[in-house]
């Protein structure tokens, strides 16, 4: 059955690791179509897993299964799940990594703690992965990538319904994602969300936290401070902000990598002065 | 034809050797499916091939083609092959590449001279690539990938049969690839097989070879010892002794990489004291 | 409807921005099949991603289409361009990335300057990337890769005419590919145009260059000389000289990178000395 499948995870390409997760999948459903979106996520880091897979999933046709192995706790009692949303199915474990998925279905910041999707805008629905009936068998206690999720995202790829695999869940675990919040001075304190190959910096604060256009504003990151917003990566030289491809707000540095010119990364502070030169 | 053809190298994918193979084949197959195994393989490194390339095969579909071009000495005397198994085709150079696929057959350890197919279990047959008529001209002397290996892979995922490529083959090239041994002291003595992207020690002791669940053990490498075998990579801290995803004793560090912290590669050995606390 | 697309990017694979172009040109075909040929081109390295295109295309089928994102002008007036030879269609920015697919079209050199395309061998046409209609909305002013880019490329393989995508476009942006000039000693002097993931140095110097097989030649480079051809890497130890994949003359060293054994890498002088041992 034709089918879109996506991968993420951080088991790198030298070893046969996400190789096995795809034959796997291609013994369960041969019609589906695979694509990596990263396999370079650094070991464990589940925030790093869920920024790219937030804003890659968004340009995927409707009904693409996004299978995302990023599994500190594999072989613990973490639950597994697959979430619905309107636009896609996630197979994943349940350690944060669809934070980005689940952000814009939310009223108010993620806190770190779970969330409770019956609360949340309609239309978001999980089951546990419990259903032994779909798994490879003997389960690895260390591969729960190519014994668990690839089979359930082959046969979920295949149209079976999400029940199949488990009951439903209502509570689903988050990474904090907090908004940036209004500092005494008036600017608007984000932080940095994720560094990209390019080193570029990409921030919390987005289009809408923008003054309108037109209206002077500065960006502070690392004690250095930026006036106004570039279009794009070019012209100009040094250090810039920007409105990257998801609307976040990004600096960069024409001749290099931003994070290392700043010595920055994620977590850091960056301030958004509106209506300042 | 619908196939499935994998593809294992050490080309890395900055320049465009990987591509021009992919290229070559779907001219000759365009139903073909292309999954990338590795191409992450140290230059020239056939243990390391051999090894990521056996531990991802048996996930695959049966009649999945295994296309393996780690081959240094490419424009030499050195032969080419197509091994059938009863589960898969492997289109390779006759270096050794293939060992692990080739061990579950044989009855004893892979001494690392060639193996006489025709001594082993049932079901193995090969053929040197041999008749030009289905390679890429004129064949240049530094890329058999492309223009021999990656067109005879098209060609077999066609359904062609096993003679047409050249007569048969009975012996092939294998690494040594000896089993544990007992030491004078009752352990027993084997070695770093691979060390993956998590810096994991895996080495070529089985679960065959553990004691029965539940009695004690200990497993010593580079003058540290582990008491116990965990189940998986999570849970307590420190360096670990547990069985990975492919049936091997693989030695971890929580915090990072064991290869590293312990300074143990491939060869090294590894001592397994069963019945010992 | 079936077709082949292949990508190349300095857009590496850790983050999701491959990815993303994979999404929408799923979303437009989902029938296209999906080949990356590089993402690992150094950031904005232009003349790299011109050199690996070059050298990966000429193996694919007919009317395969090659996108192309390496794009330091992004979000500037530089044009973007579909252009078609004979045997394949290519969609990228106007920068110079498809200097080695024109090459062979060109009588002379190409200088640097634009080429014109009707002043040159029959078969070339391109248009100006132009239509917004096929775009995907908004366009990021950072990240046309994912916006124009692919859209153009997935309609491109739906069998969409040329002109459906802009006006004709008669002049379009090259590299300087000087081709090798004779010395006043009679030797002749090309340059490396590529080091590949060996270390090996590929030159401007090609088959054509050579003298008459048997004659005597010698290479000279980084203040070494390199005495006769090689016919492939392997054999011998050291430095050698061999002819390449695609026709070039490489230099390698056996034991590891020549690059680094030089301390030679693009644009270095290269020497070959016919009828000289």
């Amino acid at each position: 059955m034709a089918a879109i499948i996506t991968l993420t995870t951080d088991f790198g390409l030298a070893d046969g690791y996400v190789a096995a997760m795809k034959g796997v999948i291609m013994g369960i459903n041969p019609e589906a179509t695979l694509v990596d979106i990263s396999h370079d996520i650094a070991p464990q880091n589940i925030p790093q897993a869920a920024f790219v897979l937030g804003t890659a999933c968004p340009s995927f046709p409707e009904k693409t299964v996004h299978l995302v192995v990023v599994d500190p706790g594999v072989g613990t009692e973490r639950q597994a799940l697959v979430l619905r949303t309107p636009s896609a199915d996630f197979v994943a474990p349940d350690n944060g990594v669809l934070s980005y998925v689940i952000e814009p279905f939310s009223d108010g910041p993620l806190s770190g703690d779970s969330v409770d999707l019956t609360e949340m805008a309609a239309g978001l629905e999980a089951v546990a992965i419990a259903v032994p009936r779909f798994w490879r068998t003997p389960v690895s206690a260390t591969f729960h990538g190519r014994d668990i999720f690839a089979p359930v995202a082959g046969w979920l790829s295949r149209g079976l319904s999400l029940d199949s695999f488990g009951p439903a869940l209502t509570r689903v675990t988050v990474l904090p994602l907090p908004r940036p919040r209004r500092a005494a001075d008036g600017s608007l304190v984000g932080q940095v969300r994720h560094v990209d190959r390019f080193g570029n910096l990409i921030t919390s604060i987005t289009t809408a936290d923008l003054p309108p256009a037109g209206m002077p504003l500065a960006v502070e990151v690392a004690g250095r401070r930026i006036t106004g917003l570039s279009r794009s990566y070019a012209g100009g030289g040094g250090l810039l902000a920007v409105i990257g491809s998801s609307g976040y707000l990004e600096v960069a540095f024409l001749e290099g990598s931003a994070a290392d010119r700043l010595k920055a990364g994620v977590g850091d502070e960056v301030r958004l002065h509106n209506g300042q030169p």
